[in-house]
């Protein structure tokens, strides 16, 4: 196994792009990240995509993206894994690289959503839960959520007001980031009187839905000085999953796959929480940053927020999170997000974060989450020099 | 770079399961697979899948097969390139194991279409074209295989009833596989007098649209005689693509992505067509039969046809094709279609086709086509002994 660089990286700015479709976003992301590593040389495309087909009567996203990017002939496939899908692509670039059966391979998170009506959104993105079960029944991924954050609100005594801080950091930290769709400062009283969407879940607790397209170039970390981007290793890819229905889980405060998927990462890197000093979370919804943060071992369970409340995930926090805005901020188009977030941790390890540089980032992690936890990717990246 | 080798095989029969969910249909062909293969022990599960949100409201496969099938916890991700999924989950599945990042990995292909009514799947389907230009403008997957095998026609100054042929070997392997869709023989009448849907795509010209799933289980080949099934070793694994819709195509008759995988397998398993014993290719359409022996160097262009006329596609010809009954008798469950092809392929070299068994075969050859060619993924198996 070889180790794997993140060599180019680039983005589009997240809102709605009423003007763009799938192929044109994928392309405009795809252009930037080959500029950035300075080349054009590509042996595999990996495409994240979760809703193409629902909302944009799009599949075969692979082969699509390859050609409308001028790479027709290469080896070219879409990956799914509903809100993970991006983060499940650069798993799958990175398997390739490292086992030795690419060089340089492309990945690509992107989605299109805000050309469909609200109400088709919700229910296409129901179909990361289990249709049978939850979906079928009505239960919206809102719902769930708020199904999540009164449990924890009662198991742990927390009062709805507690959340604020997570929402304040990532749109505090949004506003420093040009890709970001929302540039506008929440307080504790916008948060307090943001209009209720299932109880406890407000309009400031919820991810937009959204349009974009991240993408990253990898190549070998034997390689990576020949390209122009400030290299970063890959120090750990891994997956882990859990019961796709919450009532099937152990414990619906816990999520089980997170906590695999981290162990699993923390093995391969040889590092533990104490380590690291930048997450970029999948703060969908308030209350999974919380989970996250447990999951992580950043906080004990019940502790999330209490960090939270602490001011610890702010940038100059202990554990900085939603450093350029996060899902809740930068937006959340979803097959895209698991990309954006690598892409904004290089950022943060290249020590071109801005405004909102942490200090020394040498560092870092992202989580990328499919549904309320069924499957988590995790990627910890370090600076190469 | 490790050789890999298919050690287990499974599959549920093709048709109309409708006391059947996608996860059930899975559920079968893994445990088939893990049986055959005499272990329990799976790192890493692919599923090949293109149409369960489109049809059945649910994203998420991997996470959701994985949990039901007893994996809770294991690598799980779903892969999509339109009627290729299937095999193009097998080449994840394959890279993973080849470059050492896995052991036993279980590949799974399943669809779930004949809930939908006619009509939603055709729609359903026409997203593996171009949804902007082809699928936009009213041009389903049957029509647009019409245009192809007119041209054809037209090309090579070829008779509708010269198709006769490659319908007829399918129906006819097909009485034999106790798995496939149908156990009707179609003779040169009942072809002739076959109800017309695209002119000159007629019924029986067309694959089914139909429910099944079939699976897989990889290892590295050092390992295989640990397990229970007789060893296969995978000698190539291979993708090329091309552009989605045919009016981008240099030359619509002349399957270019086909002939870029195909090449690609050969140099890898450094053996030509002349090598090939069995050729499971992708006969959705009769056309696209005729087509794929062309690019993969069975048949000169306009030739392919003629191969059929000559009866060299049986069990007893030069090059035999749906050995158990192809995408046409024994059924096109488009997600699990791929699998399907490298199960009875396997079967071949094993020497356990009964009544269908090819004479000594030992080297053949599995090919999975997305769309109207833009995703085409080759493989090459090798009996191990």
């Amino acid at each position: 196994m070889r180790d794997v660089a993140i060599i180019g990286i680039g983005q589009t700015k997240v809102g709605e792009h009423w003007e763009k479709g799938l192929r044109h976003l994928a392309l405009e992301a795809i252009q930037a990240a080959l500029r950035d590593a300075g080349t054009e040389r590509v042996d595999a495309l990996y495409v994240g995509n979760m809703l193409s087909g629902e909302l944009t009567g799009q599949e075969h996203l692979g082969a699509l993206v390859a050609d409308f990017a001028g790479m027709r002939g290469v080896e070219a496939v879409k990956v799914e894994a509903a809100c993970g899908s991006g983060a499940a692509a650069l798993r799958l670039g990175y398997v390739a690289v490292a086992g030795g059966l690419a060089n340089v391979v492309l990945v690509v998170g992107v989605e299109k959503m805000t050309d469909a009506l609200g109400p088709e959104a919700t229910t296409a993105l129901a179909m990361a839960a289990d249709a049978d079960y939850e979906a079928g029944q009505g239960l919206s991924f809102v719902a769930i959520n708020a199904l999540l954050m009164r449990r924890y609100m009662y198991e742990y005594g927390y009062k709805k007001e507690d959340f604020a801080p997570f929402t304040i950091n990532a749109h505090a930290n949004a506003m420093n980031n040009p890709y970001a769709m929302f540039h506008t400062r929440v307080t504790a009283d916008s948060y307090a009187q943001a209009k209720m969407i299932a109880d406890p879940v407000n309009l400031l607790d919820s991810s937009p839905v959204a349009d974009g397209a991240a993408a990253v170039v990898l190549a070998p970390a034997t390689w990576a000085r020949r390209f122009r981007g400030t290299p970063v290793r890959i120090a750990a890819s891994a997956v882990g999953t859990d019961a796709v229905a919450l009532h099937d889980r152990r414990n619906p405060l816990v999520m089980e796959g997170a906590t695999l998927s981290t162990q699993r990462a923390y093995q391969q890197a040889q590092a533990g929480p104490e380590a690291i000093q930048v997450f970029e979370l999948h703060d969908a919804f308030s209350i999974m940053a919380a989970l996250s943060l447990e999951a992580a071992g950043f906080a004990a369970p019940g502790q999330g927020v209490r960090l939270a409340l602490d001011g610890e995930i702010t940038l100059q926090g202990r554990i900085p999170i939603a450093t350029m805005g996060g899902l809740k901020a930068r937006g959340h188009p979803v097959g895209a997000t698991g990309v954006y977030q690598v892409v904004e941790l290089v950022q943060q390890l290249r020590g071109e974060a801005g405004a909102n540089q942490v200090p020394n980032a040498r560092l870092g992690m992202a989580q990328n989450i499919g549904g309320s936890g069924a499957t988590v990717i995790t990627h910890i990246l370090e600076r190469m020099d």
